[in-house]
């Protein structure tokens, strides 16, 4: 097979080296790592249809990539695969702007995407915490979130069209440019957030919205994890959708003023970025009202940011929350759970009890008005003993998700990481469901199989 | 298997004799008939699905309606097929405010889900024109439009969860109120627009959002489509994305104002009526840049709705256009070609030129914003050189609409109407996975057979 890659796409776009190989050997989970047998850039859908053909021919399993920023395993090699990676495929293609639509192949770094779309004053909302270096394929592949969604909605909501190689090695395109389509059952809703197991994603067509005129950027101090859910529940009920509605929790505040020195205050509670945006007259009007809701429900503190430069500064708390973690300790594991809005203040104290009966270090973040949490295990993957009591914390936190109606993955994907958990979550029923996809779709198991989960 | 629904569900529930059968052999959709062999009416998920594993062990197929307004002969029962008719199931379950959700049965009205999210400050945004009759369950299994889908969206953007019943009887229930969920397949993406052929919805889990404060309604009148199509995508350069952008054409304003004496001046080419609903300053801004847009687009007259009660009176020339054109002749058939925003005009020009062609009577109106044209063919399906001459112009507008990459369905779905040109639209490939999905959830082809596609 490797001769038939390196007559297909030239031997540099082909790696089979162990030294070559080792930075596709993982991705951006932690504790998750495996030898690829080889590594492939195509440059295109046939080439990648044509790779897949190769792999299905010799019967060895595909794994597909892209900048391999995934947090929960879904592009971890399985030991001997053929990894396609996708990041050679970089080009935007057409900017319509009489149908707001974008078509890009699928490696375009997530970011560009926006910036393409900003240039004319569009605008491509999802924002995942890692847009600066994510793919828009992988974003589709895992339905990724981000900062804006109680506003604007997931990668899902954007996706129009896709080009997929299906796992028999045949190219399809999948929707259109119509704003409305309902003609057959809608496949391409089946492939975004399939994490690479039912077909790869090699250009996607996406839509854009105007951009918004203006923004407005406010943080809340709280003594009390409560009185900002409170706060969030009552600019719910004034019935304002801000763009964003992120919080951090007291140990996350501190280890970001730690790192990034905003000047924030370590001794609160709790920390509320909020954000809202569009015309400038809702913008006053919503941020007012915020701001007096903040303080009704509780705020210590309301900044406010008086341009556009300080609210970048105010939201690079939130924004820098994972990294500030991350360096406290050698290993982190970033939990992605996900409550109705209205259980997460419940679910924050709940995550703070388990660490301390477990004496663990978890600092939580996240999508205060999704309901999305982040609760991050500040670890040490080499210490056995700690990492059993991360198991039973882990084990813990998702019993109470699934008891409270949520799901173990707001943003970040089942793959490997969570695999152990989704059929208590989707019940049986639902569980063999999705595996008859599974099966209907690709019935030698040949893209990413044991993602997700077992057949 | 009569004695068992009989058991099952009582005898009032059950009908078998041939006027009661009568009312549930056909839909909403021109020149489809067939009896069925029972029509029961459960009460609950429950229920549902013992009717479904009665039917399987009998190998009775079974065809799922609510109102019956569908347009493409999706609820057409099978000859001698059980009809499972879901019109009772109709309670609204729960309206969580604090989640902005609200959870019912299938069966409860449309208009009733919005009027009850209205009770409490919230909007159910997806209107399709038969919002005052349909059922919220239909609306999801056909993955309904309406006139707001420019700015909203449609039914599949507000859908959260639902329950379901499989082919094999399960009940299972799919998603939760979680804002983002990336745990598995998106099944239930699969199963909206699915049209009653992978299982029977029989609970749905909406999503709702603030009520916009306010609206304000305008009717632009042309001399020219092409002038209504610039004025159109003028509005969408200058970044303005308004509610609603609806046209009518020549026919079709001539056929309003005989029926519902509106004062459109008769000699129009283009009715445009366009609507901005929101905050109240950015209302008036788009308002104001709309009516200038038009003007400048060569708009003859612009009407300014004074208040809600003229919104209403001038939307109503809108709303009024199918029954408008209905009357005309004895068979009306409503068609609904889709195709990029960006192509309405050449379209509609297209809609006439075969028209003149084949001598036929076709008023069209229709989604200016969306691209999506509802070519209504006023017809009488007694006269059989006439409808050979309607399916050749039908024919001549599929070919055209999948040329500029449009859909041969915008809202009203496949069904029988339009199988025989879905394979065309999406090409072999996309539509042998579709198939495959059919045949992996419905192995015996029990639901609704020979919708959509054969197998």
């Amino acid at each position: 097979m490797l001769d038939s890659l390196r007559a297909l796409l030239g031997s540099d776009r082909v790696l089979t080296s162990q030294e070559d190989l080792i930075p596709y050997s993982f991705d951006g989970t932690a504790a998750l790592k495996q030898m690829p047998g080889a590594v492939v850039f195509p440059l295109s859908g046939k080439e990648v249809s044509e790779c897949v053909k190769l792999a299905r021919a010799n019967e060895v399993p595909v794994v597909t990539r892209g900048s391999g920023t995934g947090l929960s395993g879904g592009s971890v090699p399985l030991a001997g695969c053929l990894v396609i990676c996708l990041v050679k495929m970089d080009r935007i293609i057409e900017l319509d702007q009489q149908n707001l639509t974008m078509r890009a192949q699928c490696g375009v770094i997530t970011k560009e995407i926006d910036d393409a779309a900003a240039a004319v004053g569009l605008f491509y909302p999802p924002d995942p915490g890692s847009m600066k270096i994510s793919t828009i394929g992988g974003n589709v592949a895992e339905n990724s979130g981000g900062l804006r969604g109680l506003k604007y909605g997931v990668t899902r909501d954007y996706v129009m069209g896709m080009e997929v190689v299906l796992p028999d090695g045949e190219l399809v395109f999948l929707g259109n440019k119509c704003v409305k389509d309902v003609a057959g059952y809608s496949m391409k809703d089946l492939f975004i957030g399939s994490e690479g197991t039912l077909g790869i994603i090699t250009e996607v067509l996406i839509k854009l919205l105007p951009r918004p005129q203006s923004r407005k950027t406010m943080l809340a101090l709280y003594d009390s994890m409560e009185a900002a859910a409170e706060t969030i529940s009552a600019i719910i009920a004034a019935r304002i959708i801000p763009c964003t509605l992120e919080f951090l929790d007291r140990m996350t505040v501190r280890c970001v003023e730690d790192f990034a020195k905003i000047g924030l205050p370590t001794d609160v509670e709790a920390l509320v970025l909020m954000e809202t945006d569009g015309h400038p007259a809702v913008v006053e009007d919503e941020a007012a009202k915020m701001i007096d809701l903040a303080r009704q429900h509780g705020a210590r503190e309301v900044k406010v940011a008086k341009d556009e430069a300080e609210g970048v500064r105010l939201a690079s708390a939130r924004r820098s929350a994972f990294s500030a973690l991350a360096r406290m300790k050698p290993t982190t594991i970033l939990e992605d759970v996900t409550v109705p809005r209205s259980e997460l203040a419940r679910m924050v104290a709940f995550i703070n009890a388990v660490a301390a009966k477990h004496s663990l270090l978890i600092g939580t973040f996240g999508h205060m008005g999704d309901g999305n949490l982040h609760p991050t295990f500040l670890t040490n993957e080499k210490d056995h003993e700690e990492m059993h009591r991360v198991e039973a914390a882990l084990e813990e936190i998702v019993a109470e998700t699934i008891r409270l109606d949520g799901t173990i993955t707001g943003e970040h994907g089942v793959g490997l990481a969570k695999k152990m958990f989704l059929r208590r979550q989707m019940g049986e029923g639902s569980y063999a469901l999705m595996q008859s996809v599974k099966r209907a779709l690709d019935p030698m198991s040949l893209l990413n199989p044991g993602k997700i989960f077992d057949l």
